[in-house]
Formats: structure tokens, C-alpha cells, sequence
């Protein structure tokens, strides 16, 4: 008998490759899609017909998500022009895959009646999702079109803030009474026919909804049907609050290795539930924003911006580092004088600023790191400013030594040797320091340590590197 | 009636971090519990008596993943005296919870006996990972303890990379016969009495074990007693090969929102499943990765390693980095002349090769994540190339133009601005190139393109920066 091999992960990660190509490396293909061809023209492509039909086949055949997902690699141009093969009814679910960067580009063909349109093909929770977050402000409309129950679900969820359990929690939930055996249990889910989305547990509630157990459902098809609900619930679940931080609850889901779990309010109401494809999400963002703001890019930009608009996002950390780098050069101005009589002190400067920089990179991306995995507590300061300039110390005297050393030797100058030593050792307790403060600072001020932690620390190990090694210089060698 | 409070997520994070504020904050605790306390010591320090108890009630209540947690946020010596509190049959799992890079500290006041009876508790695919990873050599003789068939099972794991489908793939699955009915199965799952962690599914094979389809547990208890397995089965899951790319199955798994999927062999027989609990751990791992790759950290560090190991494993960058610092210095040394000419291009030039850095890491950061997340193709190579040269262009005249400007103002010399003008345009447009082609080139060269990238593109734009500024200023103004 043959076995399955029409849908394995390679093949489909194949396909998307395929249609990728096909989509950037034919440029009529485009054009015609876009409907920017004359007939003749098209004619005259000798591959084009092909590659149309090809075309086509795929996006036909790939899911949703797949189409999401090419939809994201793909410059804006050719994103238009995939969108238009995209059928009618799919294209709610492909919103929904695709993420935020790429729903400007999506919809800005689209009138707000098609979105309307699209968007009723998918399920309330979805619909809600895509409407608190489509650029474009669909609420109110959406809102009129929905029956009253189901308006002040998303006023709720709404109220939110993004970060929030509440914002990404879902509605759709299935209840049981305690009192009821499993055999009614199995019997009421045949009549309700289906069940939502990553649904490994039913909630047991009170008549008043409020949360007494979960019923996985592997405990239903385990026991015998004459046992009842209340005997075999887990009575002790993990459970949220529509307030707890999301990227907390993802950590929770990693730690018990839950695939969904309870929302329930301060009474003990049950709310709705978290599932492990919103838990999924908030990893890869979280860990994304990190890495972003890290590298001085904002959480906007994608790789297939236009230039304008990459431009745009940019500019106010190129703006920053700027205005740091013109401090430092005033800095250095300022010993001109010192500068004019040692010129070697110029080409030797930018090594001590350097290793400060790179040093207290790395510092900063371990303590963001190790906050975001909640590895460090308000008690640990301490120890971690000491095991920083233990490092820093070690470092310095061997790094700081052995290029004080080569200073000696290239220039025959011994002082100047041991400035360099010096200057080396001290930027190196700087940035330590200062990575260790910077972070865990904006954590106290309630700030995102990741966002400009690494232009401030390179900032503050430049103009203090020309400023220890220009300074030990003036006052040792001149 | 009292709803469920006991077990809220944010109680938990709260005990927690009591347990971690206590162990860090009371020296004499940590002192006391590694038995370097005398008794009256013990009688001098007044809370002690209520710490310990109160250390002991939460270890006694926090379940293995949370203490696994807390290990992870204690430095080293804290971390040794709470794993002594850690009961025999918890140490177990505790152990596979936590991190790789505590295990050395929690193991090396063990003796190899204590670890593999530790290791008992668990069930077969716990024990495979942990002997598979732990430091310590125990393979041999945990090999030998196994009965004939696990053994070959875990030599079989053993035989793929760490980053591949079969190194994390589980064996506890549940086959299932096509031809029987639900009533059949769920009659043989009660008879089973269990399922393994995150079980949605159970397999459908034919004798062989080619695998024919998946039945999902809630397709069971939504359909007839009646109904054949073959009727009701998924006859088109997504299946993986135990060589596919773990980084890409993960990618897989959130695009499709799987729980749970199927690996198979080349002729299309069931060799195991991977897991949503696995893919978690390997999107964090991930993402870890690269954040420290970038940041210049190796991934073995963690921020309680002590001052030796840290210096120890950030060497090698700090090295490099040394390295290529020294070669700008002497890039600059070549134009001593030129500087001690007019010593203004000392404090100039950092402003050049910092811009030039800060623009090489935004375009590098970028590049990285759109390859993590398989958004570039190697089609869209020359649009990337394009597109960054561009926003460099207008950024180079834009800020460039400005610092000109504040040059000519400066210091009363237009020839000196247009060649900072020029300069900074120059160098951005380096920094651009180099910012996609290196990524680019080591992915060709089957390198991670988050190892030293940040490295390699700031020792080009530093030199880079001084040799086209001090160049453009000894032909121009001399």
C-alpha cells in the first residue's frame, strides 16, 4: 500500500520556493498580472503563457497560510500582483495568516466592502483580530454589522491593550456542567457537531459561568462513559487573567506545556481561553521586536518596503547616532592641541572606543536577553554589576596588555604603551558598567530595555574612550 | 460557588520570584543550606529559621518546571544549594526542564549512579534527550540499562543532528488499523488507560506501519460509535522526514497551527511525531541563537556563569574585534601626513566610519530576520541590493548634506564639508552593499548569517570610512 507523500513540509516549503521565483525572476509576468501588458506584448514573451499557468496551479493548490507567507516575500509590486490571483474566499483567511507589515500593501486595492466581504468568511474571534488591527478604521462598520452579543465581545476585547491576555484571548469555548456523566458529554459534542480550533480540554462551569475544572478530552475517551465530569476534571488548572502580560502567559505555556488554557476574570468568571497558536505568535513577535530594536530597526519595517518608507523608519536612529557621534568628535576637538603634538594618538584612539563597544554590546544583549527569559531579579543587580567588571577587569589587563605591548613595540614608546593599557582597562569598566545599568534602568522606568540600549552603550563607550585615552594621554605624555 | 484561584499563572511568577528574592537576598541561607554554617552560627542569624522554612514550602509546592526556572535565574552557588532541597524522584524532570546551560552545575555534585536514577523516573524519549545532551559521557552505560528495542531507538535518535527533524522526534505514538471503527478505538484507548503529552491525534497505519492518514481525538468524539476509521481520517496530514530542517518545521508548525505531525521515512513508514512542546523550545532556542550571534555572545553562556567562563567564551570575539580595530589604526597611521596637516580629520573621521556602522547593522539585522523567517529568495538578491543602496543613497545626501554643512560652519572651510559630504555618502553606500552581501554570501557558503556578521560589517565600514575620508581629504585638501 503507499504511503503519504503528497503534503510533507518539504514538499510545500518546495512549492512556495517555486512560486516565489517564478514571481521575481519573470518581470512580464507581473506586468501582466497587473494588467500593465498589451495583448501583443504578451505575445511576444515566449514563456509567459507557462508561466501564468504555473502560476496559477500553485496558488491554487498552496493553503492560506503558504500564500501568506509568499505574499511576505515578495517585493510590493509583485505582492499586488499575487493578490489579484488570490481567490475571494480565501483571501480573509490570508489576511489573517499574512502579518501586519504586509496588510497596507493587501488592502490598499480593496474597498472597504470587499474587506467586509473577506472578512466574513472567517470566524468571530478572527474577525475581531483582523478588525482591532487592519490600518484602515473598519471598526464602527463592522461593528453595525454584527448581532448585539457579539458587539460587546469585541468592545471588550478591544479594551485591551495589545500586550495584554485579554487582546488575544478567544471566545470560542466549549462549557460542561460537573454534574453530567462523560457518556452526555460525548453525546452533546456529536450534536454540536464541531468543535473550535485547538481544542484539547473542555471547561466545566457553574450555571453562573463561573470556572470549576477542565475536561481534557483524551480524560473523556479514557474513561468509561458512566464516569461523571466532576470526578475526572482537573480541578487544578493553570489559569490566567485577561491583564496578565502576553509574552508572561507565552513563557507559562513553555514552562507547563499547555495547548490552551483558561481567561477567566476576577471572580473566577470564565472569560475565554488562550490557545497555543496565539502563544506561537507572541514568541516569534516577541523575540522579533527584541532582535529589531537591538539593531536599531522599528518593528514596521520589512524587507520589501519601499525605499521611501524604509527612509522613513530609519532616519530617527541614523538622526541619533548622528547627534552621539558629533558628541564625540567634540570631545575629541577638544584635545586637538594633544593631537597636533602625538599624531599616533589619532589612528589609536578608535581601538580603545571599539573593544568599549563591542564589550558592552555584549553585555546589554546578555542582560536583555536574560530579562526577557525573566532569569533576573531586582536582588541579582549587584552581582551582576561585580561579575561584568570581574570580566571587564580580566579582559582589559590581557587584551588592554597585550595591545599596550604592540603600542610599545610600533611606536618605541613606552608611556605611550602604558596609556594605551590604561585607557583600555577603564573603557572596558565603563562599558561593563554601563551595560549593566542602561538595561536594567529602563526596565525600572518601565521601558523596553532592548529600544536604543545599544546606541546609548556605543555612544557612551565612544565619547568616553576618546575622552579616558586623549585625557591620560595630556596628562602623560605632553 | 468559589471559582479556581489557586493555580493562576501570575500566583506562580509571584512565588517564583519570592523564592528566587529569598535565595539571593539571605547570604547566611544559601550558607546554611551548603552546610558551611555551624550551628550557632545558624542560632546567631536571627530569620534564618523562618527562611528556610519558608525556601522549603516553596520548593515543596512549585512543580518541576517552575524550580527549573529558578535554577536558571540563581547564580552558581545559590543554584547548588536549592538543587540540594529538590527531592530524588523531581530531580528527574527538573532536569529535563531546565536549560543546557545549568545542567553542569546541577549535576556535578552527583555521581553518575544519583543522575541515572534521576533519568528513571522518566519515560523513554526524556530519557533519550537528556542522556543525548548532558555533559557528562553516560550514554555506554544508560545504553546498556535499556532492553534491546529502546536501544536501538536511542542509537537511531543519536544518528541525527542536532538541528534536525529526528533529533527531536518523539516515539510515544498510538497506531491505529484503518479498517476498525470508532466504537473499536475508543474501546482500545481505554484499554490503553493513557496517552503521551500532547496526544491530539492517533496515527492510522496499515500492518507494515506505512502511515495511510491521522485521526484527531476530537474526530473521534464528534462522529458515530459506528463509523469506520478510514471514513473519518485526514487522508492529506502534513508529514515531515527525519532529515527536514527543525528551524523549518517550527515555521510549519505555526503556519499550519499543528499540535502534533507525523514523521515518516523515505518509503513512508511512521518512525515517530514531533511535538508543539519541541517546536516551542526550538523557536526560543532559535531566536536566542541569533539575538546572541549578533550581540557577539556564544550560546553556551548564561548571565550566572561565573567570571572565568564568561571570559572564556567571549574571548574570541573580543579578539577579532582587537583585531580588526587594529587594522583601521593602521589604515590611519598611513595618513599621519595628511592628519598632522590639519588635526580637524581626527575628530571627524569617527563620525564617518560610526554612521557607516550603525547603517551596515540595520541593513544585517534585517537581512537576518527575513532570512529566518525564509522571506528572501535567492531571486530578490539584486531588488534587496537595490533597494538598500537606495535608502543609503538618500540618507548619505540627506544626513551627509547636513553634516557638510555643520563642518563648513564649523571650521570655516567649504572643501572641508563637501569632502565629509562626500564621505558619509561613500561610506553609507559600502555599508549598504556589505550589509546584504555578507549575510547573502554566508548562507551560500552554508553558514549561519547571524555568526559574525555584525563583526565583519563593522571592521568594513570602520576601515572603510577612515580610508575613504582621510583618502578624499589627502587629495582634495593637501
Amino acid at each position: 500500500m503507499p504511503g503519504l507523500s503528497k503534503n510533507s513540509a518539504r514538499l510545500r516549503d518546495q512549492e512556495r520556493a517555486r512560486l516565489i521565483w517564478l514571481m521575481t525572476t519573470d518581470k512580464a509576468l507581473t506586468s501582466s498580472l497587473l494588467g500593465k501588458l498589451t495583448l501583443a506584448e504578451q505575445y511576444d514573451v515566449g514563456t509567459l503563457a507557462d508561466d501564468i499557468a504555473e502560476v496559477g496551479a500553485l496558488v491554487a493548490h498552496l493553503p492560506p497560510p503558504d500564500l501568506a507567507d509568499t505574499l511576505e516575500a515578495l517585493p510590493s509590486e509583485e505582492r499586488h500582483a499575487l493578490w489579484r490571483l488570490v481567490q475571494d474566499h480565501e483571501r480573509g483567511q490570508v489576511l489573517l495568516e499574512a502579518s501586519e507589515n504586509v496588510w497596507e500593501d493587501l488592502i490598499d486595492e480593496m474597498s472597504d466592502h470587499d474587506i467586509l466581504d473577506a472578512l466574513r468568511t472567517l470566524d468571530i474571534d478572527e474577525q475581531i483580530y483582523l478588525v482591532q488591527h487592519l490600518p484602515r478604521n473598519l471598526t464602527g462598520r463592522l461593528l453595525a454589522s454584527l448581532p448585539a452579543g457579539e458587539r460587546a465581545r469585541v468592545r471588550q476585547v478591544m479594551h485591551y491593550e495589545k500586550n495584554r491576555v485579554g487582546a488575544i484571548m478567544e471566545f470560542g469555548v466549549i462549557m460542561v456542567r460537573p454534574d453530567v456523566t462523560l457518556g452526555t458529554v460525548q453525546r452533546y459534542l456529536r450534536r454540536l457537531g464541531k468543535m473550535p480550533e485547538n481544542t484539547d480540554k473542555l471547561f466545566v462551569t457553574s450555571r453562573d459561568k463561573i470556572l470549576l475544572g477542565e475536561l481534557e478530552l483524551k480524560t473523556i475517551l479514557l474513561n468509561s462513559a458512566q464516569r461523571r465530569v466532576s470526578e475526572v476534571m482537573e480541578t487544578q488548572p493553570m489559569i490566567f487573567s485577561p491583564e496578565d502580560d502576553a509574552e508572561k502567559a507565552a513563557r507559562t505555556f513553555e514552562r507547563d506545556n499547555l495547548i490552551s488554557a483558561a481567561v477567566v476574570d476576577s471572580v473566577g468568571k470564565l472569560m475565554g481561553r488562550l490557545t497555543i497558536d496565539e502563544i506561537v505568535d507572541v514568541v516569534y513577535e516577541e523575540t522579533d521586536n527584541d532582535m529589531r530594536a537591538l539593531g536599531g530597526l522599528s518593528a514596521e519595517e520589512d524587507v520589501y518596503a519601499p525605499v521611501s518608507k524604509a527612509v522613513k523608519t530609519r532616519w530617527a536612529w541614523l538622526a541619533i547616532n548622528l547627534c552621539t557621534a558629533f558628541i564625540a568628535s567634540r570631545v575629541i576637538d577638544g584635545f586637538e592641541h594633544t593631537i597636533s603634538q602625538l599624531v599616533a594618538l589619532a589612528s589609536l584612539m578608535p581601538i580603545v572606543a571599539g573593544i568599549g563597544g563591542n564589550t558592552g554590546n555584549q553585555t546589554i544583549t546578555m542582560i536583555v536577553r536574560a530579562l526577557a527569559l525573566q532569569h533576573i531579579q531586582p536582588g541579582n543587580f549587584t552581582f551582576l554589576i561585580m561579575r561584568e567588571l570581574g570580566v571587564a577587569l580580566v579582559n582589559g589587563l590581557v587584551w588592554g596588555g597585550i595591545m599596550g605591548g604592540v603600542t610599545w613595540w610600533l611606536y618605541d614608546d613606552m608611556a605611550l604603551g602604558g596609556v594605551m593599557t590604561l585607557a583600555m582597562v577603564l573603557n572596558l569598566l565603563v562599558a561593563a558598567m554601563m551595560g549593566v545599568i542602561i538595561p536594567m534602568g529602563m526596565i525600572r522606568f518601565g521601558r523596553d530595555p532592548a529600544v536604543g540600549s545599544s546606541v546609548l552603550i556605543t555612544a557612551i563607550t565612544d565619547t568616553g574612550g576618546f575622552f579616558i585615552f586623549l585625557g591620560l594621554a595630556t596628562v602623560f605624555l605632553l
